[in-house]
């Protein structure tokens, strides 16, 4: 493993451990058999190395956000919009809690680390992209006399944020509910 | 003013000038002409302190956000669909970047700090039961023929982080489109 890579796969092991506020880049370099100056020249500071490491896992959500839906699709000729709303995560889910937590705390980063804030941007912006082109293509596939309404996607679950869900605990609305109201609203 | 309030005046000016991460309890204490261990004494320790000073400052994003809506609708004696969407706040807002940029930092603080998590979800619940009440006022003085999807507040709004908008960019929706969406999904 080249020195960068054992330098973030150890920035990773911290952050799951200590948390992001808790990085420190002495226990990254302990942890990569690397030096503090070492990591400084690649990263150039501590926010660079977030930036890159926090950057990453921000692109890996986005991926496996747009992933999920598409295994649980890609096999059906005709959709259907109930089959849409029937492949998105649910918000009550104990790993939705876990992941938006995590994204929260990287978007929390970003607003004052502009390096990070950057790449998430760029990310963000790619990842509407591909969700409009795959959209376009669900839509090529649905069931005759349905229709989509896109905004759903580009304006509602752009915005949304789990933690919400989780902090409203037993007075939020159930994932019941949430689906019913996302199959009104799909329908174009 | 009591020390009490010397302290949580001179950390949330702490947090205005250094970010949340930033703070430091010795500063906050000299701020306040206090002592790091006369804020002990009061907030336990500096996460007992932020859950404070956080949660209020949530508290008083919470309650400014219903009450910007109510200024608006409270003087009509009819409300329409329209009236209740344009009194609103648009996501593309420079006012609502740095809100929502303050409140994602808030949030973040919350899933690594215990105290400050129950107290912000204490204060969703509050602040979800007080929508609902609103919306069924407003309801009652909804023109005739028009219907709201109450769903819109109590799943879409409550789940919505404006931030992400402004991570779009010129890529992201515009108000306009914004605004036609909510239109669109609020009418029952």
């Amino acid at each position: 493993m080249a020195a960068t890579e054992r330098i973030l796969a150890s920035a990773r092991k911290q952050i799951a451990e200590q948390g992001i506020l808790g990085l420190r880049v002495a226990d990254v370099a302990e942890g990569a058999y690397s030096s503090v100056t070492q990591i400084y020249r690649y990263f150039g500071d501590r926010n660079g190395l977030l930036a890159r490491v926090l950057g990453d896992l921000y692109q890996e959500f986005l991926e496996q956000s747009l992933q999920s839906v598409a295994d649980r699709l890609d096999g059906l000729d005709v959709v259907t919009i109930d089959d849409i709303v029937d492949a998105l995560p649910s918000p009550t889910h104990d790993w939705m809690r876990i992941n938006s937590g995590m994204r929260l705390q990287i978007l929390a980063t970003a607003v004052t680390n502009e390096e990070l804030r950057n790449r998430v941007s760029l990310l963000a912006q790619e990842h509407l992209r591909r969700w409009n082109a795959y959209i376009e293509d669900v839509s090529s596939r649905l069931k005759q006399g349905e229709a989509l309404d896109s905004r759903v996607f580009t304006i509602m679950l752009v915005m949304q944020m789990a933690y919400y869900r989780h902090l409203l605990g037993d007075d939020g609305f159930s994932d019941a509910e949430y689906r019913q109201f996302l199959k009104d609203k799909l329908r174009a």
